[in-house]
């Protein structure tokens, strides 16, 4: 049997571990290192569609959590799959739920069976267990599902994180167990461990050992300092197989990026592009740009000079805040669909660094440009 | 001197008073009868100026007061006025403002010389005045200005409405006196005159009289019965010169388009489809859908079977429902995005049916699937 994903690497870069490979899925192929758009509730926040196509986007990612409670799974199953029912195919991937029901603090209740939650909207009581998880992302239909697994916070004790991390393990092997049809979605694994590098090596090791297409890195970008991340992290890629993809979930400022491709990972996303332009805020090949800020009021120049996208195209930094100020919806259009391009052409650009093997000159480029963090 | 603006008349249907002709402007010649999409703040509400292009708008209507307060005229003239500002090279007619400040009661207070007024926004001091408007409507570069009126209330008493049409004739010649480059934008007068026929009939006479390249309706549709609007509207029409395009303000229902046209108006403007997009409702040729209902949970169809906009083509009801509980902007987006083109295709489909002289036919076989009002 064939896995519905499997990764193939193309050319690793001479100076770090950057690596250029493609995700292959039953949407198409992914060009990597990639950077994936979020699109929690079946959608993109604020972009049609084939807007995030046209930019260059070749996988989005959705959430189990938000779809389980609105419309529910059983709907999007009926509508033919999340693919149709959003009008999106490309690649998906979905998260567990895991995230959103450990966040949910005093409203949920964890065991070893699973997480028993109430909605944040209405209050009503669910189960989210490993088998739920995966039998919900079986009825998206998503082309990468995420395991259902426990996010130790920071900071947290050596026993909490190693007690964590082998729950996160056994609740590995039952989606495992659970999930059958790996021709059609296929199922990464995450590993756990928090800041300690025994235990994020004790938790690769058992996460590696049930050979799935995929593995991410999990528990990283918690609230850790950014020295401490990026050194747990550079130990973390290299517990991990060379034939496999690596995500690293939820990061997706541009040093983060920047810095996760060093280190060796190929997949990333992240809700702030879209976050951040709902509250006028762009970023540019000259750092970010507060659109609210008086100083535009006259500035009838483009956001970003160097920026080809639809909006930078179009509008001038004088009516992106005209619209932020008269609270139009077209201004969390373009500014989502800048940001977005933003990103997604600088993973392009990464990309083509690595192939030329000059990622360090291009990061250095970058960072100089937009200013260091 | 050649006005920016002329109309030229086509076709009279043979039964009915409903004419089929052109407005021609310096951005493009617009086929009438015409239903004019609004973009109070340059913008169309959840729309790129490019898909209401797409669906065949020929002109949008913007709004001097709005625009006045924000960003202000004199940035959208430094911007290149408000075609460039807001990226959309059709026509635009630019209302008066007055409809507007009139609407503010307790913050306005009205002067032979114009009105004062209290922004909305942040209480500031302000004066609008038949100058001022025209000085605005210059600076932002419509090619349809209209004129400052006072469009009396209804109901209202004979002497308040006679007083009101004359105030309005005056004002008119002082944007006439005020307005100087008639060959780049041109000024329509508005006539006045409540339910009072007689009073219509004096003021069309001093309108008319001005010479004009078009005139509107005002003060219809402001909360008198359907029957004496009409009613009025008929002799409206009859006392305006053939050769000049009629507009009847604010009008924007299928109903009030069928019965306007049908009484010899060219051109409509109404908020009408993109507010009620944004809470959710939908026209479609089977009546009024209102998309929270919860029995579109599960309805994987179409929003209007015979409807082929981007919004029909590619989603289901569930899923503008799912987005509309969700709060995601793109179900504002979507919606009104399949509302403007539902209105901009029936004025198209109101346009053949009167070039072969079955406009009753059309507008019969319409009511019988939209429902009776
Ligand atoms: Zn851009
Ligand atoms: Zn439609």
């Amino acid at each position: 049997m064939k896995h519905a994903v499997s990764y193939e690497l193309l050319k690793t870069d001479n100076r770090t571990k950057a690596r250029r490979g493609r995700v292959h899925t039953p949407h198409g192929t992914i060009e990597t290192p990639v950077f994936m758009p979020v699109g929690t509730a079946a959608t993109v926040k604020a972009m049609r569609p084939e807007q995030v196509k046209e930019m260059g986007a070749q996988i989005i990612l959705s959430n189990t959590y938000h779809l389980y409670l609105r419309p529910g799974h059983e709907i999007v199953r009926e509508a033919g799959g999340l693919h149709k029912f959003m009008n999106w195919d490309r690649a998906i991937l979905t998260d567990s739920g895991g995230f959103q029901v450990f966040s949910l603090g005093a409203l949920r209740k964890i065991t070893e069976e699973g997480v028993e939650f109430r909605s944040h909207i209405d209050g009503s009581k669910h189960m989210l267990s490993p088998e739920k998880s995966m039998e919900i992302q079986n009825a998206l239909g998503s082309d990468i599902m995420m395991a259902f697994d426990e996010c130790a916070p920071y900071p947290a004790d050596r026993d909490y994180v190693k007690n964590s991390l082998e729950r996160t393990t056994r609740w590995l092997k039952r989606c495992k167990d659970y999930h059958k049809d790996i021709e059609r979605q296929s199922l990464f694994g995450i590993m756990q461990g928090g800041m300690y590098k025994d235990l994020r090596y004790e938790s690769a090791m058992q996460v590696v050992d049930l050979d799935l297409p995929g593995y991410a890195i999990g528990g990283l970008s918690v609230g850790e300092p950014k020295e401490l991340m990026l050194d747990v992290l550079d130990d973390c890629v290299d517990y991990l197989p060379k034939e496999k993809a690596r995500y690293l979930m939820g990061v997706g400022s541009p040093d983060y990026l920047f810095e996760g491709v060093e280190r060796g990972v190929d997949m990333f996303d992240c809700v702030l592009p879209t976050r951040i332009a709902r509250h006028g805020m762009a970023m540019t090949s000259y750092g970010r740009v507060n659109i609210k800020n008086a100083k535009y009021e006259r500035d009838f120049e483009t956001l970003d000079p160097e920026c080809d996208c639809y909006t930078c195209r179009n509008y001038s930094k004088a009516y992106l805040r005209h619209l932020y100020k008269c609270d139009e919806m077209l201004s969390a259009m373009l500014l989502s669909n800048h940001n977005l391009h933003f990103l997604v052409n600088m993973m392009g650009n990464i990309r083509k660094a690595i192939e030329e093997d000059r990622f360090l000159e291009y990061k250095n480029e970058f960072y100089t440009k937009y200013g260091r963090f």
